[in-house]
């Protein structure tokens, strides 16, 4: 059997198969692909980069249209990309990887946090060309019309032209209509931080617990080179992000300390 | 109440409170500081940046000694250390935050799946010095020996020149005894990928069921200047790690892209 002519595109998120938000990627992407979706079966969010190793993981074919095959699986987001990796692309990598839409944003540092960016990370280490999108609406029900605009702009683009390999694409969209967004801006991760206030409360038996809640600190609210800024400025945030953490700038200092043990 | 005249050291990890990798990191630390251990109940391998966002925390203060409090908290590494910042460091940021001893390895791109590396990060987020220390000895009782010198080394280190802010030290050391170990090798994150073999099976009620397994996979075995390669040659590595994970190199390219939606 050959290649199909059509693209073949893998779609996970971390909202789980049963979010509005993956459902606006395969309307988005339907026309342009034979779509292969691999979402967690429950919702993921806040489990980053996590792998399932302590536990077995279920794979279940829940649809198969023409150009849409879709499976659920009882892991995370990155648990999804391996096990279809692993299991349906055996011979084919698929062309492209998109993840989302998520419902709610992931700038800035939450890229670290973020499920939706981490199967994005991972497919690039898979050497996929990869996507994460996400919406500044953590709502149940979003309008994701504008949102479908990019991400077949954006989609399309990287069919066409490619992602560097050992990078990818961590893309958020303002919660505007399509006429009110500028446009699609470059950037780089803003600065800053997640503050948490925990909610200490006692629950009946009298033993206090916690509820994480935060607040995102933007410590360079003035940088215009940042998807911050650009976001605020109802621009679509495009950050290219590379798997190689290293902090090069550190180096030199790093070998000036006195390592005899 | 002024500052006590010893550094205050956070200590968490993966492997919870029970391995034996923080003990040794108690055992290295215990004379260098007054050591508050804010550590997972249960164990995290594999929980990279995850936060618990879907249910409630717990955390019980387990032992108080001189220089030593000691606390268990039911979530990720990340939620330890977001926990003990907001808890108990409200007003007196600690020196410093070390994480681990990580029973195995954290070279290369395992930085993006690790727990230990995690909690580093956290810490560098929230402005603290921060290092995670891994052993490559994956068994439930390696021997620390040589880990606990490197560990002081390295920490007290840290303590006199700082880090420099916005990156934390990933540090990695071969399983060899003290005398073998050549040295401290400052390095860049090594090229390289999992790649998984999921072991399916079937279950007693005949459903299919994966067991996550993987094989690493060095992309660049040659490279001198990686982690792989020092611990190779037996040496400790060293990875100075950033949370800017922006891809500078990549943004020109990106804004030669047709943009218009």
């Amino acid at each position: 059997m050959g290649k199909p002519k059509k693209p073949v595109i893998l779609i996970t998120n971390d909202d789980s198969y049963r979010a509005k938000g993956i459902q606006a990627l395969i309307e988005a992407l339907q026309p342009y692909g034979h779509l292969i979706v691999v979402a967690p079966s429950h919702p993921q969010s806040g489990m980053s980069h996590a792998i399932t190793v302590n536990m077995p993981l279920r794979m279940e074919k829940i649809e198969q249209k023409e150009n849409l095959d879709y499976y659920i699986v009882s892991g995370t987001p990155v648990d999804c990309v391996k096990l279809a990796n692993n299991q349906l692309f055996r011979d084919n990598k698929p062309d492209l990887l998109v993840s989302g839409i998520n419902h709610g944003a992931n700038s800035s540092s939450s890229v670290v946090y973020s499920g939706t960016m981490a199967a994005a990370i991972e497919g690039c280490l898979y050497e996929i060309p990869s996507i994460g999108f996400s919406l500044l609406d953590f709502s149940k029900n979003p309008d994701f019309t504008a949102s479908i605009q990019y991400v077949r702009k954006i989609a399309i683009n990287a069919l066409e032209n490619g992602i560097t390999p050992g990078t990818c694409l961590n893309v958020n969209i303002p919660k505007l209509p399509l006429n009110e967004i500028v446009g699609v801006r470059i950037c780089r991760q803003n600065k800053g931080v997640w503050r948490e206030e925990f909610d200490k409360r006692v629950d009946p038996a009298n033993r206090e617990y916690y509820w994480l809640t935060g607040e995102f600190y933007n410590l360079e609210p003035h940088s215009e080179d940042t998807d911050e800024w650009a976001l605020h400025h109802k621009y679509v945030s495009i950050v290219p992000v590379q798997i190689d953490m290293t902090a090069y700038d550190s180096i030199d200092r790093l070998n000036k300390w006195d390592w005899k043990v």
